[in-house]
């Protein structure tokens, strides 16, 4: 016998969604609770398979339980497929097991002939309304079966329309619609050679392939690819008889929500077209009514559709969107599905459901995804606005940083702090940032680059700072000396207006209104019970007070990761971190180093205060010392420029200058690096360049030990980066630890606080020797930026060559630094975890990488058994949300793919 | 009852080398053979430990053996120490585990004072000889014991030699001597504030302790960490009766090797001088007589100094180095070990006495060491020239690539490769090398550059030629336009002659005489052994014909890396190479391709010929592509140069260079890279510019087919590098198969071959992901050098900034560029071999890093289940060595330190 490959909607459920798709088991569980669905069946998504596997074979025995089940429909209908007497006309819609709208093909109307049509006309008594219905069927079917694109129809339409004097399709009388029928006809002949085909089931053959078909049309493998959604999984077949909501005025169709998808609140949303077809109303031709004025034009349809949309919310338990159609006074849902909805909606509903009793807090937390949250944490563009302006964007890039921003264009980071500095809303366009960029940074609204990708310069510092960012706006021509922008012939000189969405990566030249982030009770609630179920601890990535504050505002449990070479990078330090790497003498860099302590320990000092006894993870200083230097290539062409100047003009001044600048050259060249990631850096830097952990270590105790005097807790936790080798840590914990020792001694005793030491693990050879380092760490924390580069041996700021490359091709499943490469990076995570806690039972581990923001990533932190992740501010709320769906999850999954 | 820590001589014996030392432990077992050997004791290393770690108290119980054993030395001698009837004189002498010759201290005569001095007198009758043992003792113990510097007391003997009017101490007299022990005793009080000891029991304590203490001297500790010996060994103190070579002209004093330690002659070798203590021998005061002489001057001593040579070769089984002194006409040994020797020695002797039935091959086989062998490969410095000449060093650099050169000064590549193409002898002079110089590195005769390390260009480029190379020598200054070389203020100019010697880092200002690689029969002979025992194949590195027929003459078994990027350095190529990146349009590019097609498909031609059917590893093109472009900050300055021209004379010559100049620099700068390391290399490379990898598998198919038709086997293996998903293996891999099918289809059956398609693994994921890699490879080649840069997280390029510091302060035990770090990258390694023979049994898996030639990495990759090992072709015999070794050695060490 073979296998059953159709499924009558009572034979089905809900639950049945991978062999039915989504559409089909809701219209069996619609079936089975009794609403009123029209008779149907559905063909299964394993048919779908087996024909384009086979090529285009209708598997064995398909088109027999088709008949069956079609024989069940004619029954329970009184009409038949074909007959001219009570002629059935289908509906043959796809559906796969996760909602593709739009991407597959449907058709309408099946069964029409010119016998049929007959039978329509005489059954319904309306000549217009049949010929009307077999128009759209022509148009569908040779558009979506016989591949002929709907323009040429529409064409057709229109020509009539304009020989008829009229504007909307309704107003076409009987006669141009049954002319329009005929040249539509020819058209199909002329175009395939072969005539329209009249044999109903011969129809209904073909449609049912085309679906199967489109499961593989362009539109629909782009669609899979962005939302992750398996290639191997097949679409289903709706056969569906057809009911009608263009029969009259007690006829309508509509769509409707059973809350509102765009703000939660808790009333029937939608609309509907009374003598109108479902597509009536999403093309717009006639202005719908909103659904509450059913309550006043058919109060009986109102009240049962009440009821309806309870029961069903009662029965799937969460808000969903309905087609439906009124014929002639009675009302039929077409299909249901769980409604898509805005991120403050998905909030508010999952927080009142918990209310209503719908569901418990676990599932609320469960259906919140991280892309919803972070809508509530950003300002947006107010949709409202853009629509009443009619504003096309003037770019897209790449979304860097999540939030809008609105500001004037500003082309150099001095501009952009002076404009921060006195509240003036800017918007930073670089070609792209460098460090030297940082402070602008921090003072502009915006942040907009011609290159770099997502993990770029501009969008890692940006993301850190919570600013919106746009990188890799590639069709922006930035000129710095004549301070425009050039966007495909448009200009905007500084001072222009720019309005960018960093969650799309949509720019507008416009003041584009905003909403502010809506952080209202409901996500209180929300973040409550993700804070109940978690197991992973969150921290912030966290410079300086600001951001630590902003951390503690969004739930951060502590700061994973303090980077003091960010404070470095500041307008009034960079000089003396100047002083300090180019000194001559001894003196000289004492006297650096002092001045450096002395603005780090305010820092620090903030942060504590800040942070109010909760752990703060200081890392020492860690990047290569030519980062601070100023840009090889410009000193090299200023030296280069003085030197064939001073061969035309000899002057004192000049050859000062030159003397200068060749000095600096020569400073920045003997600190170049081939490759600088893999040089002096980290841990390095500690072991060779005497002075410095020991200065940071000062800073640190003496800032712990003033907030303390003050009467304050404090937790402070140095971290020592890029360690390879346990000598490493070993040497700079003992540095680290004499000197915190000599300064506590000298504090009164209650004043005294332990001081934590670890590591990071962001070299390979560290998680290999995890058990080694585990001796001298009191924890862990994994660099999986660093980590991950080498791994891969893939360096992020060069990667962006090729990776995206790799992405499409699917040589890779994903960006490894979006998302963790589990098989790879998460290995070396998994060794280190396993046997840094068999050499030291308890270790505390953590992860501060970009990661560490990342919701699959924090899953598998979860999993590999973490006790923390860090990420940035903004990201504390998605990562608090994360952690709970994992620990929801519950259970190890396989760490290797 | 306490230790024992003392052992008579005849109570211990050769095996007890770790509580005796190497000296105690061959007195011992000298005396047990009855051989003549003054009677003694020994204090046990564990007694020096136990002083050393107590903080210098004498272990309980040990000064009470010491007397016992006192005793029965007095008794054997019938003299007492201290007696002035009858005194005895004792030497006291350090002796560790391992010979560290010269590192610790002696004390002779032990046991004058006033008293026993008139005793010794009377007893030899001989005045002289008593006041000049005085003063000998006199000086030693001050230097040794008391810290005294020796050169005050030889400033004492200059002054008397000078008042007596003669040159040598054996012509002073009996009244300057005595004058001469005076005024040293009244130093000894003047400095110390207590007179000198006369007690011998006591000048005995504080003599052992003396020795106990030398253990942790400075020179000692140096020594030991240059030898890789332990700190925690301790030295034995060996105490023993004196005997006097300088008690007329029927005694004397030398010392011997029982076989030629320069060349291995079985013949006894060695030096002595009458009436002389053995310090005279070394000091050269007189001209020692060759042992030969003694045939002649004592046949009697002869012919038993030859029976207790030979006595002692059948009991050591190796050639021994002993001193001996003639005490009136009777010889006693003072002391044997295993002679040190020569490379050619070692050779010589092993095969020697694996034919006289002394050892056996195994034993040969074992006991030449890599270093030893390694010299006989490359031609050395004549030392009786350098020697005649009494020149000093130049200079010396890092030792980069072994074997001796002589040339004359050039300063570029281009008149490098011009000199050798004449044959004329040149040394290539740089600051440091970088790819545009390889065509001139292979016509010089030798390297040197002023920067870099062991790894740096210049070292791995010289190292893959067999060129003899001498890198970071800090001390030339390199004027390129001045044509000058400067050191320490001595100026050479282009065409002066230099002389380095690779091996040991030495550069001489002249043209020195060289001896010849002397690759002899027993060369061959133990090469022979090796094979046999050894279970890793060896295959070499050859990136050319020359270097493939050099790799076959020293015994390799295939090649098992070929750089194809080497081949597109040559001058011919480098145009070709550019012409293809820089293309602007598809023709352009192919024509590039085309053309390298041809020159590349010529070299494998002639690889598979000289390797005639033995496997060949082609690596497909591996570096960043902007390595074949020129120099960037070079083109920046000439850009800037000709824009500001520009702005003073304006021509259209000019307006044209600048053109070109500007696109070349656009184009460096496009491909330029953050951390090329970590970039657009390797396997990328083949994934995202087209047609690279296809052209590289034509030629290797072509230039393969066309070897087969000429009767000759094939043997290619296709390599990719870079590889960390094996998605990356599997899209090249069908890309390469696709046209090796096309090709061969076309071929003659009989001329077909199988194309081998494996990966490197040099990128930590792939080690990490071995399993599904091993799916789509037919072998494994460990690319060390960058597995080692990644896992570390270290570049070698940038490493020389602070590796140095990191191993001079043993944060790490080794440099990890030059022997694999086991714990690190080997348990990488281990992983991979096991993971990925778990998913494809018996998966080929060699290396071919440079650790490949490194012995100690070799006996990892034999424990590790490595079917070979691949290093460059001078390295090759010193690999089978190793190899052999390995296998003999036996077992599987536990890979994880």
């Amino acid at each position: 016998m073979s296998e059953k490959w159709v499924y009558r909607f009572d034979e089905g459920d809900a639950s049945m969604k991978g062999l039915l798709g989504g559409k089909g088991a809701n219209l069996a569980e619609m079936s089975r609770m009794g609403l009123p669905v029209p008779p149907g069946f559905t063909i299964t998504t394993r048919a779908c398979n087996a024909w384009l596997a086979s090529g285009g074979q209708m598997p064995e025995g398909l088109m027999d339980q088709v008949q069956a089940a079609l024989a069940d429909v004619e029954a329970a209908t009184g009409k038949r497929l074909g007959d001219p007497d009570a002629p059935l006309l289908l509906s043959v819609r796809s559906g796969a097991r996760f909602s593709m709208p739009g991407m597959m093909d449907t058709v309408l109307n099946l069964g029409l002939n010119r016998d049929t049509l007959g039978g329509l006309i005489r059954a319904t008594g309306d000549e217009r309304f049949g010929y009307d219905a077999n128009r759209r069927f022509v148009m569908m079917f040779s558009d979506v079966v016989l591949g002929l694109p709907k323009a040429r129809f529409e064409q057709i339409l229109t020509r009539y329309k304009r020989q008829a004097g009229v504007k909307e399709d309704t107003q076409l009388g009987v006669t141009p619609l049954k002319a329009l029928c005929n040249d539509s006809l020819a058209l199909v002949l002329q175009e395939t050679g072969a005539g329209f085909p009249g044999d109903p089931m011969k129809q209904l053959v073909m449609a049912i392939e085309a679906v199967f078909q489109s499961w593989n049309n362009e539109r629909a493998v782009i669609y899979r690819r962005r939302e992750r959604i398996p290639d191997d999984l097949g679409t289903a077949v709706n056969i569906q008889a057809m009911v009608f909501g263009n029969l009259g005025l007690d006829s309508g169709s509509g769509v409707a929500f059973t809350r509102d998808p765009a703000t939660g609140e808790r009333a029937l949303y939608g609309e509907y077209l009374m003598n109108a077809q479902g597509e009536d109303v999403v093309a717009g031709v006639r202005t719908p009514h909103p659904i509450a004025d059913l309550r006043a034009q058919l109060p009986k349809i109102h009240q049962e559709f009440q009821e309806l949309a309870s029961g069903l919310e009662q029965r799937f338990r969460d808000m969903m969107d309905l087609e439906f159609t009124i014929e002639r006074g009675r009302l039929y849902v077409l299909q249901c599905r769980v409604g898509k909805r805005t991120g403050p909606a998905a909030v508010r509903m999952a927080v009142e459901m918990v209310d209503e009793g719908l569901i418990d807090a676990a599932e609320a937390v469960r259906r919140v995804t991280s892309d919803q949250l972070d809508q509530l944490l950003h300002p947006r563009i107010d949709p409202h606005d853009l629509h009443a302006r009619g504003l096309r964007t003037l770019a897209t890039g790449i979304p860097a940083s999540p939030g809008a921003a609105v500001g004037q264009i500003v082309f150099d980071a001095d501009a952009a702090e002076a404009a921060g500095k006195v509240g003036r809303p800017v918007i930073l366009v670089r070609e792209e940032t460098s460090p030297d960029d940082v402070h602008g940074m921090l003072g502009a609204k915006g942040i907009l680059t011609a290159r770099g990708g997502k993990t770029s310069h501009a969008a890692v510092v940006a993301r850190g700072f919570g600013v919106p960012c746009v990188v890799g706006c590639e069709a922006l021509h930035v000129d710095h000396e004549a301070r425009t922008l050039t966007v495909r012939g448009e200009v905007l000189a500084e001072g222009a207006w720019l309005t960018l969405d960093g969650s799309d990566g949509r720019v507008f030249g416009a003041q584009l209104a905003l909403i502010a982030p809506e952080i209202g009770g409901w996500f209180g609630r929300l973040m409550g019970w993700c804070d109940e179920f978690r197991r992973l601890e969150v921290r912030a990535n966290a410079d300086n007070p600001r951001d630590a504050r902003q951390a503690v505002a969004f739930g951060a449990q502590g700061v994973g990761l303090c980077r003091t070479e960010h404070m470095f990078f500041e307008t009034d330090r960079l000089p003396i971190v100047r002083a300090l790497i180019l000194a001559d003498s001894e003196d000289q860099r004492r006297a650096a180093l002092q001045k450096l302590q002395t603005v780090q320990q305010a820092d620090f000092e903030g942060i504590f205060e800040a942070m109010a006894g909760r752990p703060v993870t200081i890392r020492l200083l860690d990047p290569p010392l030519h980062e601070f230097l100023p840009a090889h290539d410009e000193l090299l062409a200023q030296v280069i420029e003085l030197r064939l100047a001073q061969n035309l003009v000899s002057g004192r001044a000049l050859a000062g200058v030159l003397a200068e600048k060749e000095t600096q050259l020569a400073a920045v060249e003997a600190m170049r690096e081939q490759n600088p990631m893999l040089g002096l850096r980290g841990v390095r830097l500690s072991l060779v360049m005497p002075g410095i952990a020991e200065m940071q270590t000062r800073a640190v105790v003496k800032a712990a030990l003033k907030v303390r005097h003050r009467g304050l807790p404090v937790h402070p936790e140095i971290m020592v980066p890029l360690v390879g080798h346990p000598q490493e840590l070993a040497r700079v914990r003992a540095a680290v630890e004499a000197i915190a020792a000599e300064l506590l001694a000298d504090a009164p005793e209650a004043e005294r606080f332990p001081l934590a030491i670890g590591t990071m693990i962001e070299v390979p050879r560290a998680a290999l020797q995890a058990g080694a380092i585990a001796g001298h760490a009191d924890f862990f924390s994994f660099g999986t930026n660093d980590l991950t580069q080498m791994t891969f041996g893939l360096s992020r700021d060069d990667a962006g060559r090729f990776l995206s490359t790799y992405v499409e091709k699917k040589i890779l499943p994903d960006d490894p630094f979006e998302t963790l490469d589990q098989a790879g990076v998460g290995r070396l995570m998994q060794l280190a975890v396993t046997e840094g806690r068999a050499a030291k039972p308890g270790l505390k581990c953590g992860i501060c990488g970009e990661h560490g923001g990342d919701p699959r990533s924090i899953t598998f932190c979860h999993d590999v058994g973490l006790d923390y992740v860090s990420c940035s501010p903004f990201r504390v709320p998605v990562a608090r949300l994360a952690a709970a769906q994992a620990a929801l999850a519950g259970g190890h999954e396989d760490a290797a793919r």
